[in-house]
């Protein structure tokens, strides 16, 4: 039964899933720590926190459950640092946007030594809530930002344990859809849905900036003729490097992939605009809408 | 002072304008034509005319304005086939996403051959609101879609003509902002605030629909976590060819090059994955979206 849960990295993800909990119903101690400060302090004061803490090691030491709710290095990081420190029967899941890196690094941390063996360590349950806000921080926290949200998680071990069971219940409860997917697959399907449209919009966003920016003409006028479609398409270029850095670093090849098959796509375009393949590509185009 | 109106083409814009000048309080007649009667006579029972005909070019004979409000090539065929029909103190104008064809156009067949000359022509006032909807069509059509949009006008004579003056205060009365450009330049900053993300949009949709679309999984799992990054940049997908093409046909060369530009620039990305040349792209597309 989960009684203490620690949130190591208390910005609007950490702070959601306070709120969320409490909001849910969850009655025992939830402790905080941001590596700033007044960000854990904000969480609490918003009620996501029942405490703050300054020692997250010795915290996490005595949680059921610890949330590692940072960018992905810094995930992995804390995955590292705790190891020594915890051990059977306690959670560690995260929210980091890839998994691949993160299930390799609990398979290793963390191993499933077997119900024979002695040894026994505490367990990784990886996950990744579909679900964010244009800006971060713990100040834009908010109980109901799962709701309707798809909670991916990507398990590493055989068997289950009541600790995850009881953690999955919980998400349920803040409102997800919870889906299994395998770590890898995670990945590449994030790769085409998440991180190739991310940094279409932040080349897109660079692009303009770099060709209009110092034009104060050319400004004006992309402010007065740009509509919906450039609001959209460059709307993901506010998102902050310090996690995509992350994202890029640890999904490296998928995003690739996906960024060279696009390159090729628009080049495909470009070279038909006059051509009936035009067509087959509005054909193609029209009916992956139509499913949405 | 205007009296009579013909819509050539009551899809969303031509009723729309039926609809928004009738709002704004123009009491004339409103006829409307359109190669699918059905979508005449829809545009009629809603209020957007005050008739419907079957010969357009008589009617357009009896019109002060002529408004074309069809596809760019419709636009261009119709400005060919009324030039031998209308005469001095009428006024054409159009709502095409395409602006330098059509300019070149009115040049050629509606040349302001000065005051001294005893050769007189209608005026050619070329247009282009920047409003719309994700589907078309004169059921969907809309008084207000016009307020707040920017309409541009490309002016072709070195002066003004009171019939275009009217025109450009009814417009004003729809709620739009009037912006006067240069046709090419119209043209070239469409090109990269339009015509790029769509076929940005066009592209990624038809990549992703090529990948997934057979793969019953792979579409469930593009389903299921796919949120609003991909929703967004993959939204414009659903657009027609039948528009498209003919603003590809009519702005390629603008349209190949912004479409190469980002392929290079998504090239720089992929090969930056993991440097700090990420950074500076993430801060370029920061900084553009700082302005909006």
């Amino acid at each position: 039964m989960i009684e203490r849960v620690t949130i190591i990295g208390t910005g609007l993800m950490g702070a959601s899933i306070g709120l969320a909990l409490k909001q849910a119903g969850f009655g025992g101690q939830i402790v905080g720590w941001d590596k700033a400060n007044e960000e854990a302090q904000t969480a609490c004061d918003r009620g996501a926190l029942t405490d703050v803490t300054d020692d997250p090691e010795t915290v996490a030491c005595e949680s059921d459950v610890i949330v590692l709710a940072t960018p992905v290095m810094g995930i992995l990081d804390w995955m590292e640092r705790l190891a020594p420190y915890i051990a059977v029967d306690q959670l560690i899941t995260d929210v980091g946007s890839t998994k691949r890196e993160i299930a390799q690094a609990a398979i290793r941390l963390y191993p499933d030594r077997g119900a024979e063996s002695v040894y026994k360590n505490a367990r990784v349950l990886p996950g990744h809530p579909m679900a964010g806000k244009e800006s971060g921080g713990a100040a834009l926290a908010d109980a109901e930002l799962f709701r309707n949200a798809t909670w991916l998680f990507t398990p590493i071990y055989e068997s289950s344990h009541p600790l995850e069971d009881e953690w999955r219940e919980w998400v349920a409860r803040f409102g997800a859809h919870v889906l299994d997917l395998d770590a890898a697959r995670h990945d590449e399907v994030c790769a085409w849905v998440s991180h190739l449209p991310q940094m279409l919009s932040t080349a897109l966003a660079a692009l303009l900036e770099e060709t209009f920016g110092s034009d104060e003409a050319g400004r004006a006028e992309i402010a007065a003729i740009g509509g919906r479609a450039l609001r959209e398409t460059t709307r993901l270029g506010a998102s902050p490097y310090s996690m995509w850095r992350d994202v890029a670093m640890t999904n490296t090849d998928p995003i690739a992939a996906t960024l060279h098959a696009l390159e090729q796509r628009l080049a495909h375009v470009r070279e038909n605009l006059r051509t009936p393949e035009l067509k087959e590509e509005f054909r193609l185009a029209n009916e992956f809408r139509a499913r949405r």
